[in-house]
């Protein structure tokens, strides 16, 4: 299978996780998109992902799957053993209404922010944008970020007791915090310590260091 | 289990439908909640849901599962065999995909319309309104109806060939299309046709009507 994405930038960076918490990178030839020169724009790349973001998924026979949730549940179904997207139907609820709401609150509010309220990937992608919008969005992932302080205040995990695909949007969230210079607030220790032990992880640990140099070029 | 929403609006409707076609309706307490009174952003809903959407589902260990996918998620998976968010791999990532697809360009576009462009739920509710970013909105919903027609010519069902969490979701886009007086556009034939067939499922057929009057009082 090949994946469409540019290391370093967040929900790719999910995906990376994703897959080397199932031990299936080997089995991935992944083709890198140019962000800054719009390539997820182009009529070639808006036939395999008419959503225009990255990352996709193309199988063999050649089904595309884009959506980072999507792509992580196929994955995660491939050895018939999820260990990411839950085994009984709570848990498959929680891990899926965490990772929403880390998408709602956090990743996705931190995206509209750095394309409507800052240069974002530069003049040729963002053709339109909306600042005052952009900048609501970023003070909704800054509650966000003590929504899942608070959260984590109670668990060890952002869906419960075992790592998810809940933990992976948060990283990711995280990621393009960093990226967009948006700095975790110093009150938030329990989302600060949660993070320092997501980075004890092999399958994170390169993601969050590979997305630094990203800040700067983008 | 209990279930706060409100009859006739659209991601209420999709997890009533889901409750039929999975026939768990009798085994569900549905408690209303006052949207036009703004009940779902009081403290004491936003205890149960801290983004203040509906709906909500309570399980009897007072476990809250919120967003539409997440509690679409926990219900199909209830009785072991799952008809809705795909069996095998391949399915889950398409009927993902699609679902989300069918939120980002169409049910979610066509809600911060409502919210950002029109009176929406009223002043009580409608607090900061962006009527530029809800326009735009607008224009992306009517774009993902074209989208989900080219979809709709070349499969009987949104993600393939049966139904799924994904046809529920374009509904449930539809139902709000119709609340906010959003008409499909003519020539979008196939979509318009596919939703006439899916009026034909008694799952569905009353979520629809049911929307209807909530459209002259929203």
């Amino acid at each position: 299978m090949k994946i469409y994405d540019r290391p370093g930038f967040p929900n790719p960076a999910r995906i990376r996780i994703v897959l080397a918490e199932k031990q299936l990178e080997s089995r991935v030839e992944f083709i890198p998109i140019d962000l800054i020169g719009a390539e997820h724009k182009s009529p070639a790349f808006l036939q395999k992902n008419p959503s225009g973001v990255l990352p996709v998924l193309e199988l063999d026979d050649g089904t595309l799957i884009s959506e980072s949730t999507a792509i992580t549940e196929y994955l995660d179904a491939l050895d018939g053993a999820p260990t990411l997207t839950g085994r009984t139907p709570r848990e498959k609820g929680m891990i899926h209404m965490m990772s929403k709401r880390a998408e709602l609150e956090l990743l996705d509010a931190v995206s509209v922010y750095f394309h409507h309220a800052t240069p974002g990937l530069g003049p040729d992608v963002e053709i339109y944008q909306n600042a005052e919008w952009g900048f609501r969005q970023r003070d909704k992932a800054l509650k966000g970020m003590h929504y899942f302080d608070g959260i984590l205040r109670t668990r060890p995990f952002v869906a419960g007791e075992v790592f998810s695909m809940a933990d992976i949007t948060v990283i990711g969230g995280l990621i393009f915090a960093g990226i967009v210079k948006l700095p975790l607030p110093a009150e938030c220790d329990a989302l600060q310590a949660w993070y320092a032990r997501m980075q004890e992880r092999p399958s994170v640990r390169n993601r969050v260091t590979m997305s630094e140099p990203a800040a700067a070029s983008a």
